[in-house]
């Protein structure tokens, strides 16, 4: 089952595990629209053929939707006897934070192993050094930037470009060290709008030169029109623009590393299974496999990398 | 010189034209910031290692900007003198509608040969098939869009996304025809809100499809998230989402069809003024090189393509 | 069906003619596998969602093989029996030159209505301006050559680079010029060794430039490998690497132009086929759809466009 | 410097170290050629607008090349002096094994401080979890597999694609798993044909379905044709296609994960030699920053990933 926003590479999860499965001699089944799906039987059996030429897609062939029943008791009931009826012995959960929360009551309340993969752009998932569909949507983003560089170089604007993470900046650290942006707004660093603009003003000048600010969606100052705006206040001859990624950073066909990491996780999560482990998560540490608790992987939270902060100010100068 | 906004084909039109001109022995010298580098002499030299292995870039190596000064009498004045100073004999001008008008009145008032290259994203000047920047912002635009699917797809949302076309609705024709989306609304055409929505109710369940509009920047009735809006309050269990591209459209390595037009439109203008013409647009008429005169292209219209609007809704049924 | 070589396009095309039928109310099936696919009967009925989510995407999900049997009188008997069996009025071919020769022999020996439609990398069809995965092909070329040119120009490298295009150096010729190569070699024009190597000698410097020479695979006096070999004996100094880009040429998701130009042939070939038409090629020729005739698009050949083979030269200079 | 094969994120390398060194007051210059240009006093001065808008671009603006003299103690000694007269205090290598092979004899011979930055699109450097380029040759390598897998689909072909890796098959298997790729071959591991063979027998039908096999350049047996080949006289049925990805590889603008780690490590560079460090490496271990003794990262081999070598068949059965 995929649950929750959809990343690139999940496909390549759900290969991973369907295959490693059938190689251990298992059935497989795929759940259609997430929690909401299982609770409506929406369960189809899946042979190696189902998965073949899916590992280079985006999107994720078993959809995802959101579910308000699965927060109920009886909703979980539900699920717990779709998965009975179908005979279903295990279930492999690939989503991000809510997904696995989902999954913990699931295991308490009906004893069902169910183990996780951390899919999600975001990157927001303590446990794991990177999660699938992360790595494609900074490239994604990167390529974005590049393209609004041109246009920027071009006529020496100032441009405020707002990046996906709602509560994490992961993917606007990144996107602005590999885009050479000037800046970086980040959740977990309040803005200072004032060192903002003192640098802005060493660093951009309308007259020859061009500027990228990087932001990211859950900036707590406002985001990104409401900063371009009070720059724009203080100085009128700034040619500013704004532009909004969005859901481009979702999409697409997932990157080597992405699709390496899902097949790694992917055939982990049988191998978990098949070890009788239940109500953890299946991530990556230095290289590693680790297999994390849904309770710790729930409550920590993962902190930007400090080194990586302050380079971008170094290496825009 | 380029001028207006970038288009990715510029650089590679600049190299045209400084290969072609040292080729005939000519020297070639560039104009930095559009008019108003020429008004204030921002002017270089070109040769042919200063025009290495930029065919493949986007933007303009010699910049672009608005010049308010340019539309006055004495600022043409002025420009005029720094063309004679530099020894300049003629002008190819690289850019749109507007930057045509102001050559015209560069050769009223001054009798400098200025020739024009259509580079413009948004496909709109008469007497071309084809402006230098409008298939690879159409590839771009497409690439997005086909990214959206992924995740529209995932989650059977309706997703109105809008693509550049202030005036014009080439780039949203194209886009939705190549993305297979379900509609189209572009300047050209009144947008029929209750037409789209009866078509809507029959091609997009919110249980089990997804659904794409392509919305021009400049459609009439309030664009990409006033519509979407309308459509959300007579429907409130779709899914919707907007998803504005913006300025990724105008940047990115031009396609291999705009670096071989601007390469041909290039090496036309300079053999143009060779041959004493001026007051023209190089432009590209049925695999034809053709010279229109800028009263001409700057007078008429372009239209759309009567033959794509229907293929729309014919083929997503 | 689709026949030959595949083409990125394909699909779309594929879509077009079922969602055409479709909306004229007509059944539509897929034949799978090329002509030998029909006489194996290997056919499906494809409704509107078979064709969902493919225009993006290379290949053919109709797949494509050679047929020996099909080139006999027995073998074109069989395939016309199993149309039969299956209810089959009209068929659309997707191919090139050698697919639409066989659809002449089905249509004069089983009066059974078959119209082609152009889709082939090499765009080496007669009446038609462009053949569907032409654009792609180049633009695929290109971005390989743009990748080699940054190799070459760190080790100031002499690269001969070959393309596909056994029997046209379509292809050849605009990667030459939306590349910025030194030099281009094709099939069509007689390769003049000594003018090449004098020309090198000019414009290539080991000590501190470098330099592509892009050559059709057809090119008659050996091939990329064979003149690579030459000019090395001749001038052992040169730094010289020769790449074939091979394959990928044929896949990848197709541009939006193969895209829309797929629709727009895939769609005027069910037209045609409603309005009783037969034994022609759907084509576009100066942004029109044309009907040709078999005989005409087998027996002419299409030439290079005379204006751009001196362009190469002019603008390496 | 860069020196050795160039690789994509060398560029971003090079601003890094010369941002970083400005940012510390120290002045910065770029050799051009490698050790044979800073024999020949290629040197100039490289302030922060030079290093402007490179990060993006594939190839290394310092160009790169061979030198056989300076394998000798003369060569190395007019190197020293070189640096001497242009008071050039230490020295920043970007590149490979024989490169800081060359690096250790120049500090041994003269007392300069030399530290190396890797990069290498192979990934074969002892001390290092990842060499810079080796994350966008492997996805430019996926992302032609995935165009043959379109042609490899539709015509039921078994393709061996060779990748680049002399020695090493980093990139051959990160390829083959990201791909979905039937088997791979790489140089650290014997190649068994009959077992290869039986396992295309069982996974390959050219009636039916289609197959790659992912060969490393360094592939022991001969390589891809040679393999091609016997695997053709066994099974003259199979549909036997070879593709030599070849040149492509190295070319190409870096993704976000070879220019964040570029940036990393070329600030790293910097800093370290303010440190007063020499004759190390840096190198990124488990997402730290370590330095690394030549020494060591000449002598030691780095080991394929061994979970990864089983999970090429697993996924692919």
């Amino acid at each position: 089952m995929t649950s929750g926003g959809d990343a690139p590479g999940m496909n390549a999860a759900i290969r991973a595990v369907v295959r490693t499965a059938l190689y251990n001699n298992c059935e497989a089944f795929g759940i259609y629209g997430g929690y909401q799906g299982l609770i409506e039987g929406e369960i189809r059996q899946l042979g190696r053929y189902d998965v073949s030429n899916i590992i280079q897609r985006g999107g994720t062939i078993l959809k995802s939707a959101r579910s308000v029943e699965f927060k109920t008791v009886e909703g979980r009931a539900r699920a717990a006897q779709q998965l009975a009826e179908h005979q279903i012995d295990a279930l492999v959960v690939i989503g991000g934070d809510g997904s696995f929360t989902g999954a913990k009551y699931l295991i308490q309340e009906h004893d069902i192993p169910v183990v996780g993969v951390p899919g999600t752009i975001d990157n927001d998932l303590y446990g794991t050094d990177s999660t699938i569909g992360y790595d494609t949507a900074v490239n994604t983003a990167v390529e974005a930037v590049d393209k609004i560089k041109d246009t920027a170089s071009a006529h020496n604007r100032l441009f405020f470009v707002e990046v996906m993470g709602r509560d994490a900046g992961f993917i606007a650290l990144r996107t602005a060290i590999a885009t050479g942006a000037e800046a970086v707004l980040v959740p977990e660093i309040e803005t200072d709008l004032t060192d903002l603009e003192h640098f802005l003003e060493r660093e951009y000048n309308p007259k020859n030169s061009s500027g990228i600010v990087i932001v990211a969606e859950g900036e707590k100052s406002g985001g990104a029109y409401t900063i371009a705006e009070k720059v724009a206040q203080k100085h009128p001859d700034y040619d500013i623009r704004v532009s909004v990624l969005g859901h481009i950073q979702r999409g697409g066909s997932p990157s080597q590393f992405d699709r390496v990491l899902a097949s790694q996780l992917g055939a982990a999560a049988v191998d978990a299974l098949m070890d009788d482990q239940k109500s953890i998560m299946l991530g990556i540490m230095n290289k590693e496999i680790v297999h994390v608790p849904f309770n710790k992987t729930i409550k920590h939270t993962k902190n930007l990398n400090p080194e990586l902060v302050p380079l971008v100010r170094i290496l825009s100068v």
